[in-house]
């Protein structure tokens, strides 16, 4: 029987990608998306087709009353506008819920260790690094040897993290995801969570990016395709 | 300004005794409380009575969904008997919630950076190391570590893990209690939930023997008694 592993996904470009890697790895994926009252509600959707595409075990947990306590972000504050543009550091700092990674994967470990997987696999990448601190390998070393004394005795075959693109690009996943068959069009990117993507946005300029990074032709129909150097 | 410290507070003995601790130590203290579906839900009612004594600020977050998902955990699942008697060690894994701590602890301290604090606190105690890993030194050490990574930038003044009682026994935090003057009328351990402490489950047993080795008298009204050499 293979490996379990439970991946933190929300539906975006890099997790997707994520779980076409660790069913390439041979590994038996579990899925579990969190809603906590993004904007970009939308991307859960899209997380529930590469579930349902592979018929993956996919839990959607609701941390909405979480994330109303902690959240000072624009990302769960509707009254707030989204900032357009690439995201520089003071418009990046507007997303930032304090310990939100944490939070998520600590909370895929305790479903993993009761389903008694040996890993969780988070998406974080290098393209965060510089403004998001959970992003950073650091990070994913700390958390691993935390989850292991944390559970020591009731994880006997081991346990690890699992942040397989933490050095990676953004333009380097959707190389990964363009080899492995990813069905990009069940993939969401766009903070504004509109029918289509705005194109605009710090995620839907990060998307563009990559795919251009990447040499890969960008399925994806956009409202807007502002130029990369003229950010709004 | 005094710092401020979010305390992760059950409403049980340890965790009351802690607020009285860290209110002594001059701190600002905030209050938070999960409802994971627990039988022994009385006790947050308890926590409430402390919150409302010294007018602390005290968020309850229900985490039942959560725990629902991850827990094989006899305390909520309402269908399976509390084992009686003095805890051993398999009667106490039937009460473990994989990475309940880190869970409700990553929680805390994302409110806590939030809210501009310097340390959440935690009520951990010896007497919980034998089974529960998530109680240990070296979960404090680790949580900490991992804390101060993930939220590099936005912790300025530092940040720390206050676990006061992680080497005393509950004997030592009931005489810590006494000293304090803690109402022990508003903390509650029974894990069965009724209208009295039953005097005969574990956690029962527990806070009998605490008062005892303590050499404090303990004012509790208990269903039974019966003798700690006797567990049912």
């Amino acid at each position: 029987m293979s490996e379990k592993v439970v991946a933190v996904v929300s539906g975006g470009l890099d997790s997707t990608v994520l779980v076409y890697h660790l069913r390439d790895l041979g590994l038996d994926v579990s899925m579990i998306s969190f809603d906590y009252g993004q904007r970009h509600r939308k991307e859960l959707e899209h997380a529930k087709k590469t579930a349902s595409r592979f018929a993956i075990e996919h839990e959607i947990i609701d941390l909405t009353n979480v994330t109303n306590l902690i959240s000072r972000s624009v990302l769960t504050d509707h009254s707030r506008d989204v900032p357009d543009g690439h995201y520089a550091e003071n418009t990046m700092r507007q997303t930032v819920v304090p310990n939100r990674n944490a939070i998520m994967l600590n909370i895929a470990a305790g479903w993993a260790i009761t389903l008694g997987a040996t890993s969780i696999a988070t998406a974080i990448h290098a393209g965060d690094h510089y403004i998001y601190p959970d992003c950073r390998p650091v990070f994913q070393e700390k958390l691993s040897e935390m989850l292991k004394v944390a559970n020591e005795g009731f994880i006997d075959k081991g346990f690890s993290v699992r942040a397989p693109f933490v050095n990676s690009t953004k333009g380097d996943i959707v190389k990964i995801g363009d080899t492995l068959g990813v069905e990009w069009p069940e993939t969401w990117s766009c903070y504004k969570g509109g029918d289509i993507h705005c194109g605009s946005c710090g995620t839907c300029f990060e998307r563009r990016e990559a795919f251009a990074e990447a040499g890969v032709e960008d399925p994806t129909p956009y409202l807007a395709t502002p130029h990369f150097d003229d950010p709004r």
